[in-house]
């Protein structure tokens, strides 16, 4: 591509609305721009780095065996009602009424819209099993929407479903995605992990998101120094201490402690590290009642585990100050697990349950005790993990100890189960022509999300540092002076011409900027390879040429530079 | 591909509900699904020859020197005041509100985007032209949405703009356009005319549309037969007939003619043929009053011509029976210019200027004249071309006669001129440094309407009739009783393999269904190419082979059949 035929339109300032650093340097290199809040229209230069992700996405989707297809964005009500979303997507669902008054939304996803498809084409077991995917334009209308494309209302998606008539044959198929994303993510140059994550309401059997790491990532992820287990900090299991409890060393004791009502304070009060100290929350449990959670002071709840315990709703509820007092007499800050009502259930995490001699609130506006003891002095209803992992827990596959980094989630496969077929009543006939429910997995991958995660994984103070198989274009061809050194323009026009013969794809900057006004662009538009060529050059037989993230250039041949690309 | 690692799913039966060819193979050959009124999934199958089709308009737009981009499908009310068409574009504009009470409309054309992305991306001469253009899903809130993807309300276009500083740059690309569509259409194999099209209220300098010929189609065109002159019927010239009008040899007389209302009844009563009957029309003025429209019987009014008169609206309403009988007296069908009230203009049509001693109504009820001659007994405000063309009218551009046909618009490029860049101030400075207002082109394809227009024009009694460049595969290797004949099905895998490494797309129908079963399947879907391998065919050393549209096969060699299939 000759770029003066090309629409480039790179700004200087850092724009004032852009928060991270992939939303400014798209707008800087002019790769999207905002038509309003969460829309953004792809420029000529965003759009090839965009078909780059789609297409290489494309590309293992098929080779692992799954179907392309293409579904409407705009889907009826009516089955959004069968499965009960049309009211529980939430405010994200964008609902849309034709001329006709008929209600429908814009599809933020199309689990739906693919049952349907499937109950009416499949019939069979032999039909099974099929993988069906689209890469396609969805609409979730966020609440705030922001960061550029990483979270926009109008996105492109890759979203794939797949059909079985039992559970191993599901299994098979989520490999096959998972060693896909795998794949792709390989492929398209990135650091990334696979993480364990948590199933959520739905409850299938297994879910593993796709996390670009990087350090701006809004999702934390934990993974084992001494293994590849990885995982959403969310799902990350907290392993049981393998030491048992000491036997109760200290009599237990009632201390007055007016305004200690924080860990904090009461470690600065007592002179104890927060390891020592057992806080207690209290929440409202599924039956209106209240639950007591207990952890370790420097330990924090894990609502997602929280809220697979029996006792609790999906979505656990802090007690308020009001029930709190009338159930236990005091304010909160000084809630422990000592002379609780016997109607409040107390479920103690692995690691508080291992504690003795411990200080925990007294159950009476300002006072604590000391010195107390499970059993001894507090039931215990029944023990869980209920905490977050912090950095040193050993990992929960027995090898290494856990880490901390920030990851994007770029994608998501899911065993969904029998969730939507049943819902639908999408069933096959199986070998002894009875009807069964099909079970489903999905399969997501956010293609536009993946342009801006790799920003984020990637960029320098002068620009985006692309991978190659993302790069608009590999190699950049500059030519110094092109108006004044005939020759050097035809040496560039020239070393262009066999670049794209050899299927290399080069963009020649023919636009004739000053040398600095030329570099500077590349290098914020981030082509990996940038070849100079001019008169010096020229009389010495070498062209100038760098990495995007080399510290210096090179003065090579030409013939040195076409092995150098491949 | 295998066809049991695909998803096919023809239909046997012929659906109740699709009226045209097209929409019934496409639901027999399972290549699309309705969701919703208007909106159709594409399965697998349908996607594939979706997919032939926009790889082939993206390619010849870029070679047009068109650059790709992607601009949202949803887009804000504000764009859409600015140039007045968020009332004007009536009920097809889907409107939308999000969370917020935002308004916004699902995109059905991109000219306020893309010139609001223009505005704020092009600033000097420099930049220009410039000619982008996008392939997305569009909406359109049909009123009645029929045929299937041929008016569907979801549907995928190609749409391009165009940005000029001048009329002669402007006429460049539009030529560019013209050319890249003939490209397109000559390559997806069809049979198809560039008319001139009617720029309507726009009012640009030209326009084409680019109609896909079939005896179903929804638009007529006239075309000459002895030149490349094409158009659309309405925009189509009727020349001034060659003769001049005869001096008038019969006196005016009136005559009773009750229940003599239509042209036919006249030319009954008279014993004349209609073109010697004038017919008169009164439709409404621009100023409210009553204008008269003259034709001779046996021609009709081309309303678009009407439309543009000087004393007509943009949309022409006949008069109400209450107007007339204000304003002459009489019920319709009794109308005529002989002792019209002289506040109602008389515009002629060419033909009937040249008439003479014609039959035309008597302004009263239950009369005629006859013997009416112009000049002496009616006068004639002017004379202009306002009627419909008809087959054996001799060509506007002086050679040959018009024809007609039917087609289905399937392409369209527009030279907008300064309409929407003057309405949203989308300006560049020249090269004196003042400001000018951009001029623009705009180019259409409906990219999977042509799908639908290429069976309606292509296919049999069995089924589809692809183009090779549309269709889903080339060939089909069909193997007969595979699981009896381990050999034939190896020669079947073996011919598949081959045919694979040359590059020919091929489609091996594996699922070991009968013959005719398979057969029939094929010929559905309407694969161009079918080998049969067989027991009795692999002793002969030959391959049945029969194109799509051959009425016989032939047994041939494999090299033969490697070299047919080139």
């Amino acid at each position: 591509m000759r770029l003066s035929q090309f629409h480039l339109a790179t700004v200087k300032e850092v724009p004032a609305e852009a928060e991270i650093a992939s939303h400014q340097l798209m707008l800087r290199a002019g790769m999207i721009r905002k038509l309003a809040s969460g829309l953004y229209t792809w420029s000529p230069l965003g759009l090839r780095v965009l078909r780059k992700v789609e297409q290489i996405v494309r590309e293992e989707m098929n080779r692992a065996g799954a179907i392309e297809m293409l579904m409407p964005s705009v889907q009826p009500r009516e089955l959004w009602e069968e499965t009960g979303r049309w009211e529980k997507f939430g405010g994200q669902l964008l609902k849309i009424k034709d001329r006709k008054e008929q209600e429908f939304c814009y599809g933020p996803t199309h689990e739906e819209v693919v049952t349907d498809f499937a109950r009416n084409e499949l019939k069979s077991y032999k039909q099974l099993p099929v993988n069906f995917y689209q890469i396609q334009t969805k609409f979730r209308d966020e609440i705030r929407p922001r960061f550029g494309v990483m979270r926009a209302r109008e996105f492109l998606m890759k979203d794939a479903y797949s059909f079985h008539l039992d559970q191993a044959s599901l299994a098979e198929t989520y490999e096959a995605m998972y060693q896909a994303y795998t794949r792709i993510f390989t492929r398209l140059g990135l650091k990334f992990r696979a993480v364990q994550a948590d199933t959520g309401a739905i409850g299938g059997n297994a879910s593993h998101e796709f996390q670009v790491l990087a350090d701006s990532g809004e999702d934390a992820i934990v993974f084992s120094d001494g293994s590849d287990y990885a995982a959403n900090v969310e799902k990350a299991e907290a392993l049981a201490p393998a030491v048992t409890r000491p036997a109760p060393a200290t009599a237990l004791q009632r201390a007055e402690t007016p305004r200690v009502r924080s860990v904090e304070d009461v470690t600065r009060h007592f002179g104890i590290t927060a390891d020592r100290v057992l806080k207690t929350v209290l929440v409202r449990g599924k039956d209106g009642g209240l639950v007591a959670l207990c952890l370790r002071g420097d330990h924090d709840i894990n609502e997602v585990k929280a809220a697979k315990l029996a006792e609790l709703p999906d979505e656990s509820v802090l007690a308020s100050e009001e029930e709190i007092l009338a159930a236990v007499g005091t304010r909160p800050g000084f809630i422990g697990p000592v002379g609780l009502p016997d109607s409040i259930p107390v479920i103690v995490d692995r690691s508080a349950a291992v504690l003795a001699d411990f200080v925990c609130g007294g159950n009476a506006n300002d006072a604590h005790y000391t010195g107390a003891n499970w059993e001894r002095d507090a039931r215990i209803t029944r023990v869980e993990d209920i905490r977050q992992v912090v950095a040193g827990d050993p990992s929960p596959d027995g090898h290494g100890q856990l880490r901390f980094a920030r990851g994007i989630e770029v994608g998501h496969v899911f065993q969904l189960g029998s969730k939507y077929a049943q819902a639908l009543d999408a069933t096959v006939l199986d070998d002894q022509g009875k009807k069964q429910v099909m079970l489903m997995g999905c399969y997501g991958i956010g293609v536009s999300r993946i342009v801006a995660a790799a920003i984020e994984q990637r960029h320098d103070e002068a620009g985006i540092l692309w991978p190659e198989a993302m790069a608009p274009w590999r190699v950049a061809v500059c030519v110094i002076n092109p108006k004044h050194a005939p020759d050097v323009n035809a040496a560039a026009e020239s070393l262009y011409n066999e670049l794209v013969a050899r299927g290399i794809e080069t963009v020649w900057d023919d636009r004739g900027l000053r040398p600095g006004a030329m570099f500077a662009d590349m290098e914020l538009i981030g082509i990996p390879h940038r070849v100079v060529v001019s008169e010096r050059g020229l009389g010495a037989g070498t062209l100038e040429y760098r990495a995007r993230d080399a510290a210096e250039s090179l003065a090579i041949t030409r013939d040195e530079l076409l092995e150098l690309l491949g």
